[in-house]
């Protein structure tokens, strides 16, 4: 049996002050119910209203249970290259920090304990008290995080309070979408409406599609990849290396064989580099995972190129299945003019996106659409243990296909439109002030996700919630994203990288090989 | 390429008019808010309140959009064993009826379309109306359908008014639950703090336990069968044939080597058949899931003797992992005097349990608990992909922590205790009161699935939402589950078993291949 002592690399020079709520038994707080909404409605409005009911635009600090030791970005983190041991990263200026944390332990710190009830809590009605005020705690600290995020691609901006009413109910559309459980708590109904829109986004005809609501993006890739791979058993996964991780993780989860291939500076797949690693298994089906905006540079591959490269390397449409994976933008290209549709009227198997980035969920969700006669082909083969199982997961959250419903039904495709203007409209914004204050920055057409030198202070990272991977950050310019927001922002960085490189005394890292000479703005480059 | 008409049968007798919610534009409907809560919270009381409140408890029939095609029991749907044709099932009384069912279509006739906005809708509120109309509709058939539930494990009795302050948030705890990522919007600090008390009821100590919050029970045993693969690659699973069909999807998923075991009558494990196929394979390891309550007669495999079994037929500690899929009973056993310990004092590698079952919440959920020195073996494992990737999932539901600690918290070991005795109580009143009514029903002891033959009239069996497999049906008596409710149903049983079967002249079937001859009370057992 393997027992390894697993090691990731972090920064932690802080003997990090982790949030604390303490529950002092029999405290004598009291609830505080949020203040009333200006719409008067029965469940508040969005979080910009809160922030003004609150007065919050205008604190500054960092809210006290903010944990200070939050550095690892999420979407790619670092890779652990050296497990067993601790390993220093060095960072400008040639200081060097230790980097160690072990799994499995860093948050218990901070964790919120539960306790046993005393006998007499009914009656005192404390330990009411003092939940309510842990929960009034939390609710600030997240009104506080909300205000500052600028690294996720989340769209935090929604008022779903017209559904609040249905929080009360255990809604699970348990299975399959297009049939009926006996279970009646569910909301197919309006999951399949919102299946339908997306079939049609993608042009795919309602008796020609199959697809369910998931529980994230990786759900989505898990699920093309596997129906790609029960069309093909014996194809070999091809996907460029900066592909979101899950896709490595089907691979290795479903134990096909995979080739990386390499990317343009741009971050999208090099299909000179594609072509030749179809070359080399010419004999065996392929399946591509195509992105339509990668995880760090929101760079989209050429679907079209994909396509032809396939072809011109002899592979007949009978022999590959693509399953695009449009995380973010495969909702948002669609209202980009020029931009390179994702369209079953294409030789594609399966299209995923994410509900709660562009749409905005208070939950994870995904939309994944397929073929008919893929799913048809991977229940035939599933059958033999349970005939109607053709999603990963099997018990299915019935709130999400409702808060998407809502927002489709409320902004309709002329809204998103609009909201897909005004993010790729401030995300140019975005490059624009950055590099006429001297940071580096690239945008990619079709993106409003803005690559960046990664700030040198991870108080600043941790402050507007940076993801950052090696040497850049990035911003994703989302709906909730203001011009002010953006400005705060620049100005805040400009003040801190005057200290950090000592007015121009020190030199900026150069990031060329990261996003291109012609972005970098380091002493060389510029 | 594999295009395949997928066919599965099923019941479908009526020209279904099912539900209807017309978006006429126009429509002058207006928004009729939720009646106030008696408690006075922001978000009303739990569902048995609401119903006061809307006088439903005296409704009878059934409401307009109750869906009568409903027909396929979910947990362990009927396997299509003829995939391309339809199937006729023999039903009592000699008359046959065809079942057809081509996946992907049947909902469409009653889904909820996403209309575009007019121009003027933003000044005429009347899509804010339509919309609130369908809501409120949509509300209305939730509360019905709620109060008949009988045949799922789902706690259907909670008030999280306290927690509606927070559906405002993105809240997404991604990637581990023990390290931060850069996303602020989490709530790690809930999340760990329900981990450390599933960790401590399951006896693993703080330092040697992982684990996290997952989407159902079927993630859980993803991860837990997963984890068992990574520990022994050429590993052998080993589940019962009662076993859920995630176990199963999951040998498929892995590309692993499953053997299903046989079982009792009473859904256990056969350990004697399990005997025989471990000694097929004794050069490979095995992996074996273990049942704390199977999906349709809630047995409990003896995981002490499945222990047993293994020394004996000479595997040592170090050459097996079980999973225990605890969906239901796993939480509910440890309440139980006298019933098998689920502990990792014993050799077992890893517990999952689901969320919305016995503790009850408005979206599926799960938690998985494992030990660390195995989670660290499977990081080691996928390190290249990306360091920390241990979940199923990527981004996870942030709000599923929040439900759980709350509950946790307000009821503690003590409140669940009196719950699942409740729960126990009312099982065994159910099967007394069947068995009087001369109907034959098996209740496992430890369990509280009472299972009995399956309803010969299915807008019965749609109208409590019963699960249903082959000749069986069963009621999971969960909290919400009154005595009241109980009798009811089977008032409603006996009326209608006299239609069915002519006041007795005709015979009811046997089902002693199912539940045992000592429980059958046909004309040949009783």
């Amino acid at each position: 049996m393997m027992v390894h002592k697993w090691v990731i690399t972090r920064i932690s020079d802080s003997s990090s002050s982790l949030p604390q709520y303490p529950i002092t038994k029999k405290a004598a707080i009291h609830f505080a119910p949020p203040p009333p909404s200006k719409k008067g409605s029965k469940m508040a409005g969005s979080i910009d209203v809160m922030l003004r009911e609150l007065n919050l635009e205008t604190v500054e600090s960092l809210p006290e249970d903010f944990d200070p030791t939050t550095v690892i970005s999420d979407p790619l983190p670092a890779v652990a290259d050296d497990c067993c041991g601790v390993k220093g990263e060095k960072l400008v200026n040639g200081k060097e920090k230790p980097r160690e944390i072990v799994l499995g332990r860093n948050v218990h710190t901070s964790c919120l304990e539960v306790t046993e009830p005393d006998d007499d809590d009914e009656v005192t009605g404390d330990r009411e008290a003092q939940m309510a005020s842990v929960l009034a705690r939390y609710r600030k600290s997240l009104l506080e995080r909300t205000k500052h995020h600028l690294g996720y691609p989340y769209n935090l901006d929604f008022d779903y309070g017209a559904l609040s009413q249905l929080q009360h109910f255990s809604i699970n559309n348990l299975g399959d979408p297009f049939i009926e459980s006996n279970y009646g708590v569910h909301s197919r109904q309006f999951e399949v409406g919102v299946l339908d829109w997306f079939a049609r986004l993608w042009e795919l005809e309602k008796n020609e599609y199959w697809g369910y609501i998931t529980n994230c993006g990786t759900e989505g890739n898990l699920h093309g990849i596997l129906v790609g791979r029960e069309v093909f058993p014996d194809g070999i996964l091809y996907a460029s290396c900066e592909s979101h991780y899950s896709v490595f993780k089907a691979a290795r989860m479903y134990r096909m064989d995979c080739e990386k291939v390499n990317t343009l500076i741009s971050g999208e797949i090099d299909c000179e580099d594609f072509r030749a690693k179809l070359a080399l298994h010419k004999d065996k089906p392929a399946i591509i995972n195509v992105n339509i905006g990668t995880t760090v540079k929101g760079a989209v591959d050429d679907l079209d190129l994909v396509i032809k490269t396939l072809e011109e390397t002899g592979f007949t449409h009978d022999r590959f299945y693509i399953h695009c994976d449009g995380a973010l933008f495969g909702l948002m290209m669609p209202f980009v003019k020029l931009a390179p549709k994702v369209s079953f009227k294409k030789p594609i198997g399966s299209v995923s996106v994410s509900g709660h980035k562009f749409v905005g969920c208070p939950m994870p969700c995904g939309v994944q659409i397929t073929r008919l006669q893929h799913i048809n082909a991977l229940s035939r083969n599933v059958e033999y243990l349970a005939s109607r199982d053709a999603t990963i997961m099997g018990s299915r959250n019935g709130h999400a296909p409702l808060f998407l419903w809502y927002t489709l039904n409320r902004k309709g495709y002329r809204g998103f439109q609009k909201e897909v203007q005004k993010c790729l409209r401030n995300a140019h914004y975005l490059r624009g002030r950055l590099a006429s204050s001297g940071v580096g920055a690239m945008l990619n057409e079709l993106s409003s996700t803005v690559v960046f030198e990664r700030p040198q202070d991870e108080e600043f990272t941790r402050k507007w919630q940076l993801a950052c991977q090696g040497n850049i950050a990035h911003v994703v310019v989302m709906p909730n994203i203001t011009i002010d927001k953006l400005d705060d922002f620049v100005n805040e960085l400009v003040e801190k990288r005057a200290i950090w490189y000592e007015n121009g005394r020190l030199k900026s890292p150069c990031v060329a090989s990261e996003i291109g000479e012609a972005n970098c703005l380091c002493v060389l480059h510029k």
